[in-house]
């Protein structure tokens, strides 16, 4: 199944959460009281989680809604992870950008996770802006995101799939000189609308997570082609890790790491512009696409 | 004033809000509805901001009570602060445990913000729990916090003061050997637990933030004894830092980072064990005793 965080065109500003019908065309809108769907899909996973999912209430016809970050406003900052793909930490290593590098590890040991925050989060097809005052080099990245079911605490790698819910993509905007400058990369990839996040969520039964294609496409250029497979730290190792210390609760977020391609890879650098629309694609996911504009 | 979040010892599990009398005996209950005491402070600053605080409801002796920490559980994650006093940032990098530090690099040229998860907050007085399964590299730093007011994005050095509503001590514990290993500092001190904050927030205008003595003692051993006066980066310099990109929010949380005197800047490093009694003070604003235990 696929669920969505929606709102109608014409009542735009109350979140509401459904399922979309088997030929894609249709979305049918769960019994939620509208203080739970505000909480997106969360409302769903833990509806889902004690068998108490409400029936569909209303039936709407995409063209009549506007979809929106699966989880809109998450409770905490979102789990993401860095250089979890061989050739992009070659990539990001010689770009001369990963403030926190220190010579001959390309590759690391240990996965590496930072944070974004909830107030980063924007919609699948919503202007991310690029505040030009602040930083000019900004920076795309396509990534497969896990949606945590059930929550837990030192969850053993053999467990770990237990606790996917399911799958989305995120787009992990970066101010690269902010990175590259404050060292710890949280700053930079924490500006507003730095994390546009969707279509919706995919349920685990459904993906074959060892084998998704993440693609980006910079105004119809292909920049990143790659597949899940190749990913240095899998799922189930960044879910052991990530809660070893810290309790997962349900609807956590947890963004895999970007594959080679990004845009300081190449030589010049290659900075997302006003105008710039950035698509980002997970096979038999779904895909975002984002037009940033200086503001 | 100071303002604080607690629990009646009869009542222990709903959360309360209140002024301490100014002989600091009593605890005078504001009346805000339950669900928003939730909030801890936040509710008091929020209500601040619109003139709406409400009236006392009630008085309680300290010995009733059971103070929480002043934001129980924070909307994100707590902005923190790394290397941000001269003699700190030159320990850390000798102690071999900066896992993100190039050679030389001892003192930060700007700002290093990381963050600690909501779930991470325990109280003034609570126990701290070692995950001796997962760490035994556990440490102390006490850190003078900040409490955002008045929201904002794009403030002004020269304005940042005006958004500030109070502050408050947090116990910024870390496990050394996942900050390391990770290089990302955010696991490491991110576990369940290990952001002890309290006793209160005094309110701005009673405090000379740049003449803050900043303490911390283990088991009564002086370890920390600094001042805010030398602080790399102020106060002004990181609302403006994290605010040019990230939109602030009332009761918003900054950790300025942490003095000299921690357990990796000895030789052998000395960690925290089970028992260990860890006490944080800031002066003119209060003190942290948090009991540090195996689990």
């Amino acid at each position: 199944m696929k669920y969505a965080a929606f709102s109608l065109l014409n009542d735009p500003q109350k979140t509401r959460v459904g399922a979309i019908s088997s030929d894609g065309k249709m979305i049918n809108e769960l019994g939620f009281d509208m203080d739970l769907n505000e909480q997106g899909i969360v409302a769903i996973i833990r509806a889902d989680l004690e068998n108490t999912l409400p029936k569909p209430i209303a039936t709407h016809d995409f063209n009549s809604i506007r979809l929106l970050a699966p989880v809109p406003r998450p409770r905490r900052n979102i789990f993401c992870v860095g250089k979890n793909y061989h050739e992009h930490a070659k990539e990001f290593s010689n770009s001369g950008f990963d403030g926190s590098a220190k010579p001959g590890e390309d590759i690391p040991s240990h996965a590496i996770f930072f944070t974004k925050p909830p107030e980063s989060v924007t919609g699948p097809d919503t202007n991310v802006v690029i505040p030009s005052m602040v930083s000019s080099a900004i920076d795309y990245e396509a990534e497969l995101t896990v949606i945590i079911g059930r929550g837990g605490k030192g969850i053993s790698e053999a467990d770990a799939m237990k606790h996917v819910w399911g799958y989305t993509a995120i787009n992990d905007v970066t101010a690269r000189d902010w990175q590259q400058r404050h060292k710890q990369w949280f700053l930079g990839k924490s500006f507003d609308t730095f994390c546009p996040m969707g279509p919706w969520v995919v349920t685990a039964n459904e993906v074959d997570v060892n084998n998704i294609s993440v693609k980006c496409w910079v105004n119809g250029e292909l920049r990143q082609n790659s597949n899940s497979k190749d990913l240095i730290f899998n799922i189930p190792n960044l879910i052991a890790t990530v809660s070893a210390g810290i309790t997962l609760y349900p609807g956590d977020i947890i963004a895999t790491g970007t594959p080679v391609g990004v845009g300081i890879g190449f030589k010049p650098p290659k900075y997302l512009i006003d105008g710039d629309v950035v698509k980002v694609e997970m096979g038999g996911i779904g895909s975002l696409e984002n037009t940033f504009v200086v503001g």
